[in-house]
This record gives structure tokens, C-alpha cells and sequence, in this order.
């Protein structure tokens, strides 16, 4: 019914990670650009097929070692690409919203975990990723890092010793590096203490934004968090500021949940088991809606609220994201329309949560 | 947990009856007056204790033979029992609201069935009640036409000429007869076709009331159709007419049910699944949104869109009973407050749908 060969879905989806019951990944991404050629919005097209052949030929020669881990890559070219391949990449947080726009020589570098990936010719040559479960951060940096250095070794970067490493974009100057962490957060949003939470973080130098980044929306109470200043610091510093504040909220979404508990325990375990009740029977239902359904199974499995042992942490991840609009399609293989995907979506969802013993 | 020794269900609760995906119940019901005692209200203790006697000698005495069946009757006073017993009556229809309040010498007959009963000292001094499963109106005139000349043979009643049967209530005069049928539409409160279903009834000479009858609301789609006029007309016709009107009604459900699946499939079946989905797992529910859902699931195992054998006619029925405050009081025993009975109400449910292979 559902076809699993028409996805591929990256290890920080499948695997856990630490406090993966709060933060769902990690990722560093480094903006870079290539000395004596344009940045890719003043490229002509032999120019943009330059920078790709560099980064092919760094990264597809052999087996790469980075930071005592081997990768092995691959690339697609997105021209070549249909739209729903594409968003399937947005959804995996593989590729930014714009990059998975038609456009000549956009082409996305990836290992096989997917773990490690570089967008070329988005808006910078290249936009190095690293992508871990749970909170990872210090590691991606580590691994994104080494590929950077691995990459800068073949090929000269435009630097300049005032700002730093230059970028398209003002606001990518500098270390050119942004650290980010999901978060998934139900019982900060159900005691409403988010506008608070957005302005302490604000106060950090850090940033709030949707599932798939800059100018998108929350869903399922998920927001990442980043840093907003990449000039005038330590790569080091910026990670550790972005770090101390994760696992500040992460204490705060520990206390709210308790506090939920304790206080409003009739609200709380009503609200998680309707919404499982929901998952489990709904004959209809949105990706919104199914986010937000995930979202207190979550909760309700991590307060024990929900017993069921086939509620696992990482079925729950890999929903998150394969009911999203093109992995579901993926799944369906034909191409239905949106109110005949919402019916496919609760039929998913209820496959997924009822096949015993599964892989997952 | 819950304590089925503290319920005793009504026949009409317990066995199924003709019609019964739409026609819950069937009722008539008799107002009779002694000659030469004042009405109820009128009346001082003693009058009120010798219409107790009189009915004492009719129905007390040994097995009553009526309409081919037998009847062995119980007695209970009204001041006697705790408000909790009380409302129990009224939950299953067998008393009505102002009778359930303390008050001298009211008195309720019945048998071991609860299919026949009297309310002795209600506003008149004799309510004659038959109630049955389904669509059986007809046959509920029989038996309450029979046990009403029983009880003649033994005393007289007050009658007039003109007027006929005298009562307490100009409303009652005549036959004195209120012939009603307890419907289950929610096809027809979807396609909200109510209020003309209300006209058309009225205008020809009936009422729509709610599950506790005058004055009351309604619940889970749970509507009490009757007639208004009880005098000037037989009480054949009464009946007839009542039984053409409700074989209507009977028929525009059907058709509002063909038209939601034909018309409208996401919509009904989205409906009716979450709202078993929440019944089966939701952890606070209180007696309306119970009713609600109950309401649905009924017309989803109806419609053959739940799937699921243990949701039988008779357990829904019996659960449509259940839940109601005073019963769900006595099935858990000790006294606890509205909010608390929410949760046992939740837990009640799912105990009961859950309880395979029961005997239900």
C-alpha cells in the first residue's frame, strides 16, 4: 500500500540521540564561497559548473575521511529533479525552501547517512551541512569543520582578514556558520511561556524559526533554534552560547512538563490521550494537524502518560517527517490531491502505529 | 472497579426491539385519577396513603396476568430512597423529574422487568407506564390498555362524559393518554433538517421533547417524539398517527444517512471514527460530549463505518444509560465529584468497549 523504496530518510531521522526526547537534531551549516568567481546570483552558467566540478572533485573521488568517520558521496543535480523529490529534501532539512526552487546548478552533495551534505550554488557556492539526532551539536561542528578544511585544501575561499569568511548575504560574514537545534517544546507552549522564552533567547544573540527555517512556520510545538550573529566571534564560543541556551530550555521544558503534571494532570492526560485516540482513528487528517497529534503522543509517551510500548521515540521521528506532504505522496507512489492525501495520512499513521514488532 | 450489583437496567435497555439503529424505546403512558379522592395536590397524607393501598391490593397481590404475560411487581417510596436511587429512575425513564423529588407519598410500581410501572401520587394519582426496546408502541398500548381495565375492575376511576378520563393537568384530559418514542437521529441533526422535522411534527399534533421528557434537554441526538392532544380523538387513532409520524421519521433518517455517505464520506467518517477514537481513549468525558460520541459511534456501526464486532447494539445502548451521572455514581459506589466522575466515566467506557467476548 505504502511504498518504503521511494524514500530515503537520513540517519538523523533514524537513529536517537542525546535528550532526544526534547531536541529532535543538530546541524551546523557553514556558508562558503570560492576565490575569483562570482557569488552564484552573478554567475554565469560556465561559472556555476565550475564550482560544482571543484566540489566533485574533492568529494567523489574516493572514500573521504572526516573527523575519524568515512563518508561516501553522491549528488543530484535539482534542475533534474521533480518538485516532489525536491521537497522531499526541504523536509528532511536536507535543502532550504529556496534551493529547492528550478534554477541551473544548484546540485546537493550527500553521504549515504546524509549526515553530511553540501548545497552548491544556493545563494553562497556552498553551504557545507552537518545533520545529527538529538543534541549533537559539538560534534557536527567537529565533523564540519573537518570537511571545510578537508574542501579549503583543494581550493582557495574568499577571505578577507577584516570580515572574515565573505558571503552573499551581510549577515553570513564572518565565520559564515550557523548552528541550529530542533526543539520540540509542548509543555512550554501549552503553559504559554513562549513570547518570554523567544525574547531570553532573543537577548543571546540567538534565533527562533520555524521547521524549515528562516520565514517558515512552527509545527507540532517543533522551532529551531540558531544563532543570529556569525561575525566578531569564535566558532567555539558561538556553539557553546547556542548550547547553554538548549540546555537551559531543555530545563525548562523538563520543569513545564512536571509542572503540567503536577498541576493540571486531568487537562494534560485528556489533551495527549484524545490526541492519540485522534492518531489512532481519524479518518481524515492535515500535516498540521498530524504534527500537532505527534507532538502530545510524544509528550504523552515521555511522561508515561501513554503506555503502549509501539509508541517508540523513533517511529514517532521518522512521523514526523514522512507524513509531511511529499514524503507521503513518495509513500503513495500515484498522484492524488490534497484532500485525498489527508486521507492517506491517517491511513499511514494508523498502519504505522498498529504494525507490531516492526523494524522501527 | 464498577460495581454492577448497585444497576439494575430496564428491559427496554437490555433487549433489542424493532427499529432499534433508530427507535430506542417505546412508551405509553396513562393518567388516572380515584373517584371521590382529591388530586395529589389537593390531597392530605391520608388520601395519598389509601391510593397507595388501592394499588397495593391490584398489583401486590400475587403474579398479574396482563395481555397474555405475567407480572410480578416490586414497590418503592420515593422519601425512602437516597437522591441518588432516585434520579436512577429517571435516568431510565421510568420516573419523571418532579416525581424523583422528596415529597409524602409517592410511590412507583414495578415490575421485575421495569417494562410496567406506576407512579402512585405523581400529579395524578396514577401514572400507568409501559416501556419497550424498539418500536413497539402498539404493543406498549396493549399492555398499559390492559393493566388500565385491571385496575378499573378494582376501584373507579374519575371520569366524565364529556370530558373523559379527569386529570390533575387540563393538558391530560381525555384519554389521558401520552404515547411516546425515544428517536436516535443524528443523520437528520447533521443534515440540520431539525427544525422543519419539528414543524412538520407539530403540525400534525405532536411534540418533540428531550430524553427526560418535558422541559428537558437533549442529548446525543436522542430526541423524544409524542403526542400533544389527549382529547377528542381515540386512542387508536392517537397511536396510528403517532406510528405513521415516526415511520417517517424513521425514513428521513435512513435517507439523511444514504445522502451524508453519498454526499458528504469524508466528512461522516472522519466524525464518526475520531469520536470513537476519543471515547476509547479519551481520560476525562463528560455525560453530553459521552452521549455526543456515543451518538456516533452507534450510527458508525450502523453505517458499517465501525468496523469492530464488540460494539453492539445493546452495549452502546446499555452505555447511552450508564454513563448518566446517577448510574456511573452507583457503578462506582463511593460519593466523588463531578470532575472525578469525568475520569471514571472515561475509564468506564473503555473498560466496557474493551471487555471482549463479554455478555453483552
Amino acid at each position: 500500500m505504502f511504498s518504503d523504496e521511494n524514500i530515503s530518510l537520513s540517519s538523523w531521522i533514524k537513529q536517537r540521540g542525546s535528550e532526544d526526547d526534547i531536541i529532535l537534531s543538530s546541524r551546523i551549516r557553514l556558508a562558503r564561497n570560492l576565490k575569483e568567481l562570482p557569488f552564484p546570483g552573478q554567475s554565469n552558467r560556465k561559472q556555476m559548473d565550475q564550482v560544482v566540478s571543484i566540489i566533485k572533485n574533492v568529494l567523489l573521488e574516493k572514500k573521504i575521511e572526516v573527523a575519524g568517520q568515512s563518508y561516501k558521496f553522491n549528488y543530484i543535480e535539482i534542475k533534474k529533479k521533480t518538485p516532489l523529490q525536491r521537497m522531499m529534501f526541504v523536509e528532511k532539512n536536507l535543502s532550504s525552501l529556496d534551493f529547492a526552487q528550478d534554477g541551473y546548478g544548484k546540485t546537493l552533495f550527500f553521504d549515504q547517512s546524509e549526515e553530511l551534505s553540501i548545497m552548491v550554488n544556493e545563494e553562497d557556492h556552498l553551504r557545507i551541512q552537518v545533520l545529527l539526532p538529538g543534541l549533537g551539536i559539538k560534534r557536527a561542528w567537529v565533523i564540519a569543520d573537518a570537511i571545510d578544511d578537508l574542501v579549503e585544501s583543494k581550493t582557495e575561499y574568499a577571505f578577507s582578514k577584516k570580515w572574515g569568511y565573505l558571503s552573499a548575504c551581510p549577515t553570513n560574514l564572518g565565520t559564515g556558520l550557523r548552528a541550529s537545534v530542533m526543539v520540540h517544546i509542548p509543555a512550554l507552549n501549552l503553559s504559554s511561556n513562549m513570547t518570554r522564552l523567544f525574547e531570553v533567547v532573543g537577548k543571546l544573540g540567538l534565533t527562533v524559526r520555524g521547521i524549515y527555517g528562516e520565514g517558515s512556520e512552527s509545527a507540532g510545538n517543533i522551532y529551531q533554534i540558531s544563532n543570529q550573529i556569525t561575525l566578531g566571534k569564535k566558532e567555539e564560543d558561538i556553539i557553546e552560547n547556542l548550547e547553554s541556551v538548549i540546555r537551559h530550555v531543555i530545563k525548562q521544558e523538563k520543569n513545564a512538563r512536571e509542572k503540567l503534571y503536577k498541576n493540571r494532570p486531568v487537562f494534560i492526560k485528556d489533551k495527549i490521550m484524545r490526541a492519540y485516540g485522534k492518531l489512532k482513528y481519524a479518518y481524515s487528517i492535515s500535516t498540521n494537524e498530524a504534527m500537532e497529534l505527534l507532538s502530545y503522543v510524544k509528550l504523552g509517551s515521555e511522561m508515561d502518560i501513554i503506555k503502549e510500548k509501539e509508541i517508540s521515540p523513533l517511529l514517532l521521528k521518522r512521523l514526523f517527517i514522512i507524513i509531511r506532504p511529499a514524503h507521503l505522496q513518495s509513500l503513495i507512489g500515484e498522484k492524488i490531491d490534497n484532500s485525498a492525501r489527508d486521507l492517506k495520512r491517517a491511513e499511514l499513521i494508523q498502519t504505522e502505529i498498529n504494525r507490531k514488532g516492526g523494524q522501527i
